[in-house]
């Protein structure tokens, strides 16, 4: 008979012994510090500063393991960062597993270790928890809920309608090598230099450039699922405004480029998981760029574009292409990357 | 070529056109009233109490749809039930989807509407969501989590360190229903009067215990996996004391113990969704008690068992049995019911 030890079994979310197990052994071990507050079914968070935001995010990516990140560092990456570009610190997180029985214990342990690191270097907590087995075939390894909770950053005035003519675009850094890592290793593609996924909490450049241009930022959206594309007609469509992008202006690491050309990509497309659209007015633009510049996770930062025309039709998003031409960008129809993120 | 309309599919997960129909066209609608919150990343909670309680669970059961209801229903109560046993009135639920391709919408929309009428039910919003698509195969239909923030109630005084020699057992009803409806339906054995989930939300009845009973309420929780046996070891375990309940006090529903029996499982183990184990001092049980019965949910109220003994070894819970012997309730081991919640 096969020794089973070492592997997540459906006896583990029974709610029993083994649950017990895995949570004491297993999932707090790998969480460290004073993690004893996911033991519990719910957190208490006293004295709640004035004005609270909360997201949640489920993880499903695929593979669980990739080039600069898992899904155990995407699941913190992603919650967190959805706080920051709402104007907002993180305060707790918590963290739900969906877990395949005879997921390797290793596998969900250098999982959980990642998670645990990310969110101490983004600052912020994992104070609740709730673990679940489904059988062998009906989950994917583990799929990892985090929902957040942030605290609203004095001056942060993020809102689609701040958003006026003139305004900048910027950008701090390249684009589209999270998704594009995703899908090399998908396809089992390789290069001479490693192409890295982008992944990293935000909160800390986010929370620089807050305090240094306070009600200059007039929006902020990190481009996740569907890439700069989606997230400009987004800012587009509900800031009721049209904006103009500089292809030549867009920073582009070339590894992710040729990953995109050899898989028939556009990486305007392609999701990120360690950047940040901010719309910003003109008057503070460069200054935000070099702040950005400044933080290691910022270097390439950049003006791409210009808020041309707001409240006149349909608004778009137009493209100067190198070669001088105009090209609208539609929003993307959504077949491009499955579990992405 | 097969028509495909009806079904989700995986491009509705990319971020783009498409995943914004699901959202808009399906999510939104069948969420009703105000949901335009949940098209948000993260929502604005202003002004919050003092205290909060912030809680998460994933859903995973199986059958998506059983008697006395289904994945969405349960998702609400769970995460609202976490919440009230901590002494909290809800104040805001995230909603997670993962959904594999092929589920019919209509299906989804089902599962919407019941979310939403149980929310509506409870008195709490569904603040913030996330959507996300996994291939056939990947997962089992749908999987749902709900975050959840709660306010703490004034007077409210929950901690096992509250728990004393003499404190009094409540549950407010029957045990084991909802366990046994989910294994009779996936077993399908029918019964002449049909077996009954009790998955409801009791932030409505805890507050009104509270409100009664104030500090006399030492200690709540919702014995969901592992029935009241887990719950009940659990409390003995962190409150460092002996529990003893008398089996013929304890509120049984005879078709949930036929099933039980048929099936081979004790309902001490079995899985409750609707139920709440109130250790309350001894002078206001009886209140509690006819606190409870004057309630929809609480109808079968009654006291089942006595902390016997505070910090004296390790712990127990002891059964009375109904012929007069004693047995020790165990903690289960958790082989029971993979996926009852």
């Amino acid at each position: 008979m096969k020794n089973d030890s070492g592997k997540i079994r459906l006896a583990h979310g029974g709610g029993g012994r083994l649950a017990n197990e895995l949570i004491t052994k297993t999932i707090l071990p790998c969480l460290g510090g004073d993690g004893t507050a996911i033991l519990t079914d719910s957190a208490d968070i006293t004295a709640p500063p004035a004005s609270l935001c909360f997201t949640t995010d489920s993880f499903v990516v695929k593979p669980l393991f990739f080039n600069g990140g898992d899904i155990g560092k995407l699941a913190v990456c992603g919650t967190v960062n959805d706080l920051a570009v709402a104007g907002c610190e993180p305060i707790a997180l918590s963290l739900s597993l969906i877990i395949e029985d005879g997921l390797a214990i290793e596998t969900l342990e250098k999982i959980l270790t990642s998670t645990a690191e990310t969110a101490a270097s983004a600052g912020v907590k994992i104070v609740t928890g709730d673990t679940k087995i489904v059988e062998a075939g009906a989950a994917d390894g583990i799929f990892i809920n985090t929902a957040g909770l942030g605290a609203k950053i004095e001056n942060a005035n993020i809102a689609f309608d701040r958003i006026t003519p003139g305004d900048k675009v910027i950008i701090n850094g390249t684009i589209g090598d999270h998704g594009m890592t995703i899908m090399s290793q998908r396809e089992n593609i390789k290069f001479d230099s490693p192409l890295e996924s982008d992944c990293a909490p935000l909160n800390g450049l986010v929370a620089k450039i807050l305090r240094e241009a306070g009600a200059d930022i007039k929006f902020m959206r990190d481009p996740t699922r569907g890439g700069i594309a989606a997230i400009l007609n987004e800012i587009a469509a509900s800031g009721h405004c049209d904006i103009e992008i500089t292809e030549s202006d867009i920073p582009i690491n070339p590894i992710a480029l040729a990953a995109a050309d050899a898989l028939g990509f556009d990486l305007l497309n392609i999701a990120n998981e360690g950047k940040v659209i901010i719309i910003a007015s003109p008057d503070s633009a460069d200054a935000v760029v070099s702040t950005c510049r400044d933080h290691p996770l910022g270097k390439d930062a950049a003006v791409i574009g210009t808020v041309t025309n707001c409240s006149q039709g349909e608004p778009f998003v137009e493209l100067l292409t190198k070669i001088g031409g105009r090209r609208i960008i539609q929003m993307p129809y959504g077949r491009e990357l499955p579990r992405i993120c």
